[in-house]
């Protein structure tokens, strides 16, 4: 099999300061879209983020990826029903790329303001 | 709020016993539709079968969940698109179900004879 | 390939009652964990609502699948960010189970007095 | 509630490009981790084509997307055990994003020559 790197990058049409907004995108979406839903509650929260943690470090271009979940809804002593699903709206996610040249950190959390579990970027450095 | 495991019992019309069936299937599918897709390879697979079991421990009348995933697939020296996406077949997971008084096993693995990721009962006592 | 439904028999370790309860919950767990984080408003609730009976239809011993998605919380002249991520708060799904001489009804939706989207079988015959 | 869209532009530390792509990245992480593991056979395979299209759609600044899905490995007559459950390699997309100025393109499918299922950008105009 040829280098796959090259490859891959033969097929972008852009530069490498796009594609690594592109990476970070494509990571915000697969924390999103894979682990919403998941039961979650005091006995495995610290679990849960690291394991996000670890699978997001396993996609292309992550250096880091520090991830947060939301104890207000979680109760100490309930019964069988107290547990939670995992919410975009619990999610506080920060994630750093590093393609080629390029810096870049992405953040996750929900936005008061906006009333929005808003994705964005919050620095990138050339 | 009341005892929620009465109304809960009050709204299955059936035995306790197809209860602990049902609740057993709830759980395969909550591991093969929650977790299917997740980035995955030597580094972080541990973790995620961990990760998998504290979570389905989280969910109601579940007393034991195990699970495995195949490392076939896996290389150790690879470059940065040889991580997997977890799939059905890749995943063998044993659930024990602990409802009134019935004690159920229900297992998950990849059939070869069917060539199909069977969900199945392999006990049941009450 | 010899026949896959007398292999898929052979494995269970339990009467066909057994078998159908357990199907209904593995229906129930995929329209949850599978769906729950879809992106959904006014102009695609139809529509996923049919996506998801139609993807529960696939799944062996199905003979009918209904899916509500809650639109109380959609707005009609919104901004981009006025979309929702549908949660299991939001599906009120009933799901026919037939196999062999059983007929099973199972049904999932939001239960006001448990604060908690129940999952429950709400009827079976033999 | 202020303007969304001016508070969400004001989290961004980056240019309207940077953001388009990012923007792009996140659809195809949603495509990806939200429809993996769905059962797909004949029968519901233009509708769950049509159903993630119109999901995606309703992320912010996407104006167009298509989503085919490899008919290959569908049977016509199989069993109750020969439908699929959708994989990233079946999948060939490609969303448009438009934000201020930019207009780009994203595309996924399974590329042979690397075999994996690449994610790109194909085109990116200001």
């Amino acid at each position: 099999m040829a280098d796959r790197e090259s490859i891959a990058t033969s097929r972008f049409k852009c530069t490498a300061r796009d594609r690594a907004c592109y990476e970070a995108g494509i990571k915000m979406g697969t924390i999103y879209h894979q682990f919403v839903g998941t039961p979650v509650c005091l006995s495995n929260v610290d679990d849960l983020e690291r394991s996000i943690e670890n699978a997001i470090k396993v996609q292309p271009f992550v250096s880091d990826a520090k991830v947060k979940i939301d104890r207000l809804g979680f109760v100490k002593d309930g019964d069988r029903y107290s547990y939670k699903s995992l919410t975009g709206e619990m999610i506080d996610a920060v994630v750093t790329i590093v393609l080629e040249n390029v810096t870049l950190v992405s953040e996750m959390r929900y936005d008061p303001e906006m009333g929005y579990p808003l994705m964005f970027i919050s620095d990138i450095k050339e």
